[in-house]
This record gives C-alpha cells, structure tokens and sequence, in this order.
C-alpha cells in the first residue's frame, strides 16, 4: 500500500525532530546562536501551537518570577485574570476543547494555587483536553534548602504538591536549571498535543529571566502520531474490508469522543462522505460529525436512546466505532447492546477488530487508507435509508415550561457555528438527542462530570470562539452547578466577550434528586436573585448586559423571537423557572438505571 | 516529683484505650450488643467529640451512600450545604480553630467534590486544624472491579485521589468491609484530634447502611498526648528552672500557634498568672494570651516589630518559647533576632534547651510540672516592667481612609468575646499589632496563606461561635481576595448568622503589589457592586441584611458608633473604599523585606 500524505508528514516531522536534538546538544554545548529567557522561550512554543490567552490567578510565586509579566508584556497573547484558580483550570479547558489542534494554558502559584486548580486539571485529564499548567515556585535555592515558607505545608515537604499533581496529568516537568529548561519545557507540551492531556509545569521564580539559546525555537514540535507498523497496518485493513464485505451494506458508523480529542475529524468525515456509511454519534462524541450531514442519524447512548435510532444502530451487521469512551453516563448506564462480533473499534493507539487486538496501530494514519479501501462500497451504501431524527415540540395546555418542552424550542433558537455548552444534568441530558444546526459545537463534562465546570469552561470557550471567528456561545446550567463557580461571570463582562446563559432555576440539585433524595432538604439551594448577577459582577451601569426572567412558555417565545436577543451583541442571562420535580426524559430514565449500574457494571 | 491531674487523666485515658480495644475484639468475634450503621457510628463519634454541624456538598456517591440522609436525620447534628466544596473545607476549618478540643468535617464526594476540597485541607494541614475529609465513594464492588464511571478519570485509576489525600492528611481510611470499619473509623478520629491535623476517610456507599456492634461508642476515643519519659522530663524541667535562675529575673514568654493548636492554652496562662513573667506573642500566637491581660506586652515578629517591643523581647535573658511555628509571614521574613542560648522552646512533642534536643518530651504533661517550679520566680519578676502596647489613631488632614487610620480605629470598635478574622495581606498585617479585647478570638492563616479562606472560614466561625456563644464575628478581606469564594455569603443568609463584613476596596490585590508588579494590570481586579452582593446571594427582600459604603473619615467613624450596626443583629457588609496604592506599615516593611528572604531563608 503506497504511503499517504499522512505518513510522509509524520516521517518529516520525525526527521524535524531528529535534527532538532542534535542542533539543541550543539548549541547548549557552543552557547551559539541568539539567547531568549526561559520564559519567552515557554510563551514562543505556546504561540507556535496557537495560544492567544493564558489564564490564572497572579501569586507572589508566579510574579516575582516574573512570569505575569512576560505575559502581560507579549504582543501576542493576553493574560486572562480569573476569580479563582479552579475557574481558571475550567477557562483553559473549555479553551483547548474550542482551540482544536492548540492547548489550554493555566498559570497558578504553588501549593495555594496549583491545588485550589486540581480539579479542573483532573477533568481535564479525565476528558482528555489538552491543558498546560504552569506552577510558580520558590526559588532553586529554596527547593533545596526548604525554609518554613507561606504557601507550603509547613513540614518541609516541597515535593507534596507535584506529586498530587502526577496523579491528574501525564507528564510533568520541575525546571530547576537552565541548561535543560528547553528540552524539559519541549519534552511536556509535545506530550501534551500528541498524547492530549493535561501536562505539569513548574518554574522556580529565579529561573524564568535567564537566558537560553533560542535557535531550538526554529524547530516546530513534534505533532504527528507515532507512524504504525505497515505490516500489521496493512493485515487489520484487509481484515477490516472483510468484515464489511460480510456486512454487505448493512456498516454503520459510530463517532465518540476521541474523534474529536485527537483530531481525526476531518479523517471521519472523509470515510462518511465517500462511503455514504450512516453515522451515529455517542453524547460525548455529539458534533463530532455536522448533525445535519445526510448520513447523521442520531445520538446512541443504548437504552436511553430514541427507539428509533436505538434499532438502527443495534441491528447493524457492522458497527465502525471510532474513538470510543464507553463511560456510564456515554453509554447509558453501561446498557450498549452491540456484540463484539459486529464491532470494529478504531482508538488513537490501538485497533479492535471483533476479539482481537492491534496494539500500536492508530486511527490517524489508518483512517485514509481505510477510506481508501471502502470507497467502493459507496454504491451498496446509497440504498440504506438513514432515519433524520427530528424532536417534536409537545402541544402542552400547562404554561408553564417543562423539560419535554425546553430542549425542542431552544433547539430551534440555534444557528450555525453556535457554540452550545451543557452543564452534567438537566442540561446535557436535555440536549443530548436535540439535533444541532451545521458547524455548531456541542461541549459538555460527560466523563467527568463536575458541576460548576461549565461557567468557567464558558469563559475559555467564548474567548477561543471570539479568536477563531466562530458564532454565539450558549451556556444551559442549573441554579445549583451556578452556585460552584458563579464569580466568572465577572470575567467574561471584563474581558468583553457576550454569551447567552440560561440558568435553570429549579431551587436545587435536580440531577441529585433523580439519583437519591428527592425530597431532602440537602438537594435544596439559596435562592438567588439571578438576574441581579451580571450587574453585581461588573456590569454596574447596567450598559454592557440584559438580564430576564421566564416563567412561561409565551415569555420564552418571545425572548427567542426577540431579534435583539438573538443577536447576542452583550452578555445576557435568562432565569429559566422550571418545575423543581421535573426532569428530561433521559436522565429521568438513566437515573433510574444508574441504580442498577452497580450491578451492571461489574458484570 | 509526683503526678499531676494531667498524668493521671493520661494514664486512665490509657487504660480505657486498652479496655476499648478488647471490647471491640470481643464483640466483632461474638456480634453480641446493640447494633448501629457504619454511618451512625462514624456520627455518633463526631458528636462526642463536640460537633454539632457537618459542612459540605451533596454528590450521587455520598448521598446515595445515604451518608447525607444519616446527617440530616441526625437530631443534634446539622448538615450545612455549601456553594462549593472548596468553601465548604474551608468552613471545617474555621469552625475547627473556634470549637478548640472539637473537629471540624467536610463531606464531598469522589472525585470531582474531594478534589475540589483538597487546597482546603491541605490548608488546614499547614496551619495543624483538626478536620475530618469525609469521601462518599463507589461501592465495594465498584472499587473492586473499577468499571468507567463519572467522577473516575477514565484509566481506571480508582486509588489516584487517595494518593493525593496523603500528601495533605496526616491518616488515611479507606472503609472496604464493616469488620475494621469501627476500628479504623476510630484510628483516624484519634489521630485527627491528638496531632490536630487533617484525616482523610472514604466511605463506599454500600457500606454505609451495613450494621456493626455500637457497644465501642461507650469508650471514648483516646484524646491524651503520649505520656512523658518521668526521668528525661525531670531533667529537662531542672535545666529549664536552671536557665530561669541564671536570666535572674530577665525571662519573657514567646507563645505561638501551637499554644492554641495543641489546647495548652490554659496550661499556659497558668504559667503566666503564676511566675508574672511577660508575655508576648508571635502573630499566629495572637490571643493564645488575652491582650489584655497585665502581663501582655504585644506582638513580636522579628525586624517588623514595634520598636519598644522588639527592644523588649530580644534583650531578655531567656525567652520560654512555647508552640513556637516559625514561617517567613510570621517571624518578619526571617528576622527574629534571639540567640539559641537564650532559648528555651516547649513544643507538642518534644523541648529544646538553648542546643539540647529532648525528643518525645511534649509540653501539654510538661508545664504544669514547669509552672509549679517556677512560682517561686514569681516576685521577682512583679519588679518588671511591661510595656503595654497602645496603637495612636494618627491626626490626618487627608479625609480618604488610610491604613495607618483604619486597623487603630477598628481596634476601638471591638468588644469582648468578639471573633475577629483577618485575610492574609493588607487585614492581617493590618490587625496584627491592633490589641484586642479581652477573650476576644483572632484568625488568620499566616503560614499557609490561601487568600479566599476568610469567606469560608468565617462561615464554619460563625457557627461555632453561634454554638458557644460567643461574641460577634468580624471579618477584614480585601476585594480581590472576596472574589475567589464570595458566594459563601450566601450559606451565612441561609443558615442565619450575622457577621460584619468589611470588605477593603483598593482595587485588586495589594498585598501582590507590594511583593511585584506594583502598577501591573494583573493585579487589577473587576469592580463589583459589593453593596449588592448580599441581596444577590440570597437575602431578595433585603430585610435580613445591611450594607454600607464607607468613602472617608467621617462615614466610617459614623458607622463605627452606631449602636444598630454594633449590634450585629442581621448580616451585614461594609465596602471601605481605600487608595489603590495605600499599606499597612507592617506590610510595607515585610515584602520588602521578604525580596530578600531568598538569601535570608537559605542562610
């Protein structure tokens, strides 16, 4: 099988590499060539994967290193200050999760700082989002000498925050002289783009003004997948072809989330349009492929899945599964009936073929030449109907807005290129199956599931939006998630981007009471004056944003016919006030089986 | 010498240790006595150590461990529910340092809520707070055959945020069978409140229900320090009587956090009351000693020190340091200036005499023994002299607020009983050398220095205080501090109490400025409607809170003498508009000092 343009790319990019390390040894050894400090040198590589902002919460760490300041002093990129650390880590995510191809870069002073931020790196991890967290510390001198310092346990033990932090991302780097600093600062961010998570990254505060050769910089990063063995690449084709050929026309398609995490989009969308092959999505795979594409038929998420489409995709002879993450919440509670004999499965780094393993044999440079082979079976595809699922708008007597009702007309209320994010709960399991206009992007924690995470990943999301021309940012959240991280608004009325926030107001922790308590009073919250938020936060004159109310189904109407609204040309809020029993009918349902998911999934 | 009350409490404490655990074997052999859940015995034990509220945030694993439904059916304990879990850790803290000989708890669940907690508690870890890190976690099952749950990072790594527990707890549980369940509940409640600090414990939430003999709650859990070696001890108390006789009367006492931390506080001021010898204090050991008592003479922190004072301390012949914890904040940067041959310093578990080590000699058994050889000493120190400490109110022409007007006069303004906390920066530099009231409570957190912990600490404070009846509950934050944790206000509306809030408008973080970047972007902040932030979170009539804006002299001084507002009968917050540029005199000299405390703290 001759080599791709993929291939071939992936050989230069090594051979780069290659020459890369020898120009390095021989510079650090000569000192030749211009010099640039090892903060300029960071702030250089980030610029070169895309990076326009860096967020985080200043500390004398950080600052006295000097590092706030090469920031705020770069032409190019702009400091974006946040409320607290954990917004912040949520701001680079929801960056990196818009910015494809680029990373999310969130800067914390040590221990205070960096742990306040954990959890958003965790998630980040969980949800593999490629996010940089640069950590401030003490001086090399005070590394080694350990006096009783602010900001540290008190014991001594210097080492305890990086070593909390090794259980969250998958590399980390401890800078402590410069002669290695480039190398160190290269070897993290390239596991970051290739491996997509979250990196460690800590700079004592001595060592970011020093000088270090800059030529390295000439250099781009290596990008590229590892290449796979063309022997065993070539037998898992011919075995895939095979199973397709034993399917006749009867292969569907099934995108998650690592099409999107490790950029094969444009791979995917190649195979559908040149194989005609129906393509369903998983909630964490959701605008992987346009949900407008001829050949989308659906979100699958097993038995939670609209009849319909649950069929369509079960009785498939074939199903192609392309980055799969087969969590509780993906799958529906762990209720897929697919047989591993109907199943091709196509990972980052590995391939399933029914039983059987190809390890190292990744979808990035398998995908074209897969396409390749199934070409052919374009015309046998032509002929299977794939069902445009379309949700209703129920004909309700009841004014009031009730779940069944919301998600179909905010459905409605989107455009193309809208960015439309979900907190975990009423709001993910709301839109999940709501099908969403052409290059509009769909975020949500699925995996991880931390509530709160979506005000602060909004943040991030609206300033990447804002970068690449994109269209509105939409944020669905509960009054109770709100509550966790509610001061980012103020950044995001500072830093001048316009999101449209539907608060869900049901006066408490809907998605809770479905799992456990209904009635109890720890799933109740404070009330909030909701839409005195954005004027609280920042927005004093009331100028740079609108805030409203609805109670019922004709005040929600005519806010979404509202030209003005739509426009979104200022920061503007929507109290939503719902049922406090009231639910979607998937979670409804997935609650009721998460009971059993204890059951199920140690089976 | 013969054995004091506290040995003798020692010794049966140990012998019912003892007793306990043989019970225990028998009944866990024989299943005979009462039974109770693995839940109300985990709560019945909290309770006899004195709490009577349990701070957190609900999560599918801890509530449908039904760990939420145990406390809130529990009759004599409250469930208070937080924003966030952050907040929430710091709430445990604040009412741990205010309910001295209690704990303080924090419920979250797996994951996403313990790890946002976890900058909370290893902040209480730094600054040695007893608090109880609750975690609802998966099932037994679930743990075992780790299936890819939310909240999970998705590599089956179920045990990474234990892993991360244990580099901020000082004792770890994980409950996997009800067999060891009580045994192990008890080790880490009783490691918790002997070596006050943080203890991690997570419950899976199919265990909690499980029924386990209740008759081990009839022996209470070991709460005596480890007993002294009665030779080394005698020793040590002859060589300590020897260095008091050689200073003649030339002896002051240096007390610090672990006076108050490690409960010797009236071991202490019986020492003071009976020898008359002064008294100082290290900032963190603020109040350990009323400030009003006759032998107080101020606060001492090294070069930072008022002039009359430092003169004071550092001349003495010997210094009885006692609980001594010297960081950078609290020592002046570095700069106590005693030599070790005019030292003495008592700690929890071990003394120092001028270079002699003595480990495992620990000063709660000690100083009684200590005290009552040292009366005889006590007239001639009646012929010292202690200058007492009384901060001026300046004469300023400017009307504008200044830091050197501010703390003094807030100072007089204080009342008995009263809780003052200060947030690191511009509140505790400022306060710190402010005398205050007798029993009056002051707190801060001087080592570990997380700015944003005032808020949620104060929440826990204002409980507790509630509980003992105590004073008012006073706090001085900073804007940009606010910021990281405000919505907690909204859990002070909701669970009634009725702090003064004083909230320093300079717009950003000043305390930053000092140490970097003074007219840095960065350290700006968005401009809140601070004044509006009560009503927002919570209290929507506006009749159960008040708040201020103090521009000038006059308004504050206004304000200050209304007796409505002295009262503190409702919520009440008062933004005080100071120049951006404008510090405390203490921390003024400190960052200044503190750019050198690279050299100073590597000496």
């Amino acid at each position: 099988m001759s080599a791709t343009v993929n291939d071939l790319q992936a050989q230069v990019d090594r051979l780069h590499h290659n020459l890369q390390t020898v120009t390095a040894q021989h510079e650090l050894a000569t000192q030749e060539g211009d010099l640039i400090t090892v903060s300029d040198y960071l702030l250089t590589r980030l610029e070169q994967l895309g990076v326009t902002s860096i967020f985080g919460v200043p500390g004398d760490f950080n600052m006295r290193s000097g590092n706030q300041d090469y920031i705020e002093d770069h032409p190019r990129i702009q400091w974006v200050g946040n409320c607290n650390e954990l917004n912040a880590a949520y701001a680079a995510d929801g960056y990196a999760r818009i910015k494809e191809h680029s990373v999310g870069v969130v800067v914390t002073t040590f221990g205070v700082g960096e742990l306040s931020a954990i959890n958003g790196i965790a998630g980040a991890f969980a949800e593999m989002v490629p996010v940089v967290h640069i950590v401030g510390v003490p001086s090399t001198l005070q590394l080694k000498t350990r006096p009783l310092l602010h900001h540290t346990l008190g014991d001594g033990r210097f080492e305890a925050y990086m070593k909390a932090a090794q259980q969250v991302t998958l590399a980390q780097a401890s800078l402590m002289m410069k002669v290695n600093a480039p190398a160190e600062i290269d070897r993290v961010l390239t596991e970051c783009i290739t491996r997509s998570r979250p990196v460690y990254l800590t700079i004592p505060f001595d060592l970011v003004g020093e000088q270090i050769p800059a030529k390295r910089l000439t250099v781009p990063l290596l990008r590229s997948p590892p290449l796979n063995d063309p022997e065993v690449e070539a037998y898992v084709i011919d075995s895939i072809v095979k199973r397709v050929e034993e399917a006749g026309q009867d292969v569907i398609i099934l995108v998650d989330a690592c099409t999107i995490r490790y950029g094969v989009r444009e791979e995917v969308l190649d195979l559908v349009n040149k194989t005609g092959f129906p393509v369903f999505a998983a909630p964490m795979g959701k605008t992987a492929v346009s949900e407008q594409h001829e050949c989308y038929g659906g979100i699958y998420m097993g038995s939670l899945t609209d009849p319909g489409i649950k069929d369509r995709v079960e009785k498939a002879k074939l199903i192609l599964s392309i980055g799969a993450l087969k969590s509780d919440f993906n799958t529906g509670m762990f209720t897929y009936s697919i047989p591993p004999t109907h199943t091709v499965e196509l990972h980052s780094d590995h391939t399933l073929v029914r039983y059987a393993q190809f390890p190292g044999i990744g979808m990035k440079l398998l995908l074209p030449k897969l396409t390749a082979r199934l070409e052919e079976y374009r015309k046998g595809a032509d002929r299977v109907i794939v069902p445009h699922y379309k949700p209703v708008i129920p004909q309700e007597a009841d004014t009031r807005i009730s779940h069944a009702y919301l998600w179909p007309r905010v459905g409605q209320f989107f455009k193309e290129k809208d960015i439309i994010i979900a907190e975990t709960g009423t709001s993910s399991f709301g839109l999940f199956d709501i099908p969403l206009p052409d290059n509009a992007i769909f975020l949500s924690q699925v995996l991880y599931g931390s509530i709160g995470w979506t005000v602060g990943s909004l943040l991030g999301a609206a300033i990447a939006a804002r970068d690449l021309k994109l269209g509105r940012v939409i944020l669905f959240v509960g009054d109770g998630s709100l509550q966790l991280t509610a001061q980012e608004l103020s950044a995001m009325i500072r830093y001048g981007v316009t999101p449209i926030i539907f608060v869900i107001n049901n006066e408490g922790y809907n998605v809770e009471r479905r799992l456990h308590g209904m009635y109890r009073k720890y799933n109740d919250i404070a009330t909030w004056k909701y839409t005195s938020l954005l004027t609280t936060f920042g927005d004093i004159g009331g100028t740079a944003s609108r805030s409203f109310t609805v109670r019922d189904k004709a005040s929600l109407n005519r806010l979404l016919e509202d030209p003005e609204f739509a426009k979104a040309n200022k920061i503007q809020l929507v109290e939503v006030i719902m049922d406090k029993y009231d639910t979607p009918r998937a979670l409804e349902a997935g609650s009721a089986m998460s009971m059993l998911s204890t059951q199920k999934s140690s089976q």
